[in-house]
């Protein structure tokens, strides 16, 4: 299990076939990257200069949209996640 | 349907032919991208390193004008959207 | 009727012949773009990190000159507009 | 021993036949360097310019991901490590 | 008459027989712009992110030197000025 | 002598032969520099925007390891130092 | 005479034969520019944006040295001044 530091948050990515749910995807050319996902894990946020911690907007299960090539793959045994920046979290798929 | 992070809002681009609303257009020769859009959902605002969240100036249904080339394109199944930051948008047509 | 946002102030640009008032003129080489131009609209100011609002420092009517190549020329109809940052304004001439 | 200075963290960088031990990998083509690490030890944190420091999120026996080209290499007798800053770290494999 | 915003400051610069006053010259060779001028105006000062304001360290009348190639120089009628921030200015000559 | 300003630290860097104190290297190629050195004096430390000083994490005498390329040489008569920021510093060798 | 602004500091350059007063000469090939220097003048201090002044660590008469190519040139009648920020002196040589 991955839990992620700070303001990073582990993304499960939606294959091309999963794209029904909601049915958004962002407007993907072939030789673009999926950038819909499933939020797996949160980290406790952003510490602030002042020592605040800002919790993060997402929590696990949410399904978001996200910058195209944003994060760093992970491959944890035959399962593939992204881990990114809350900020290159575009937003919830309600 | 999609809910916007942070200082993030999600726009729909007004076409070409709808341009008469407001008679609003970038200068925009053939080549640059259409930036005149109504206000669909909008971000809790932005999150200052105080802690302070600084609620967005614009709302749903406001018709914009925005930086050009601003944002990131999602398609929600027949619908297109834009999501930029609030900091994109340059005013208001009221 | 544009309604600019934050640290945005909405200039009519001055044409080459209305250069008269006040006889302010950038050292503008033919190619170079006209920068003296009348407020039309000012936005509420700059928010800072600390949710201060540092309101503009000019007004509707001021006669500006400003950085050449700034802002962003938006056309309402037959009118042409530059909406530019409070920061890229020189001065006002008085 | 190396004693890390602020926020930064000693890593020992997990060989490649190590690599199940919480089965986690980078998706890491044979050009890439591997990206799992055991935490060595630990600076006192990150000083925000508040005078505040911010202890770091790992501790020492921690099993960690990381930015893949981050931090410098450094050779201790025959044992090779990496010094990064807590900011390259992604997520603790649990 | 210019009336500077924020942190800008109004310089008529001093062309080259006028360098005597002060003799101060930067070390400008043939192809270097001149760089000593009068200040004709002040702006209010730089507004920090709290919201203070930072008077300008220099007032009408002084001579003082500043970075070459700094400022955006302006034509009113006959005169020619440069409009500066105060952080381009190097030192007075007293 | 040299005092260092602010949050500068000078080095004596050790020559390769001297590499067996703590037996710390830097997988230095040939072509890279070497990376260790003794603290030799140290700045009053970072002063902060809000006028706080951040005193250094090192004292003369120090054995440390520090980024590849950093700082500036200066030769002291015979001598040869290396003024680095603390934040070069990457870690203690205890 | 010249009074430096802010954190800026003026400097008289030591040529080459001078470099005997402390001994102390950066590791200069021919091609460099020489880096030790007395201090002439200091300005107030640098201005944080919190309003508060720090002021400068080094005092007129101290013999320092700098990075090799900070600073703007001044000539003042015969003399050649390097007027530099203090955050680009070293150190003090005492």
């Amino acid at each position: 299990m991955l839990k992620p530091l700070g303001d990073r948050i582990v993304l499960r990515v939606k294959k091309e076939e999963e794209k029904s749910v909601g049915g958004i995807v962002l407007t993907t050319s072939a030789k673009e990257k999926p950038s819909t996902a499933e939020v797996i894990a949160v980290g406790e946020g952003r510490h602030t200069h002042h020592g605040k911690v800002i919790e993060p907007g997402v929590k696990v299960g949410d399904i978001v949209v996200f910058e195209k090539f944003a994060g760093t793959e992970i491959k944890d045994g035959s399962e593939e996640f992204l881990i990114v920046r809350e900020d290159d979290i575009l937003a919830i798929v309600e």
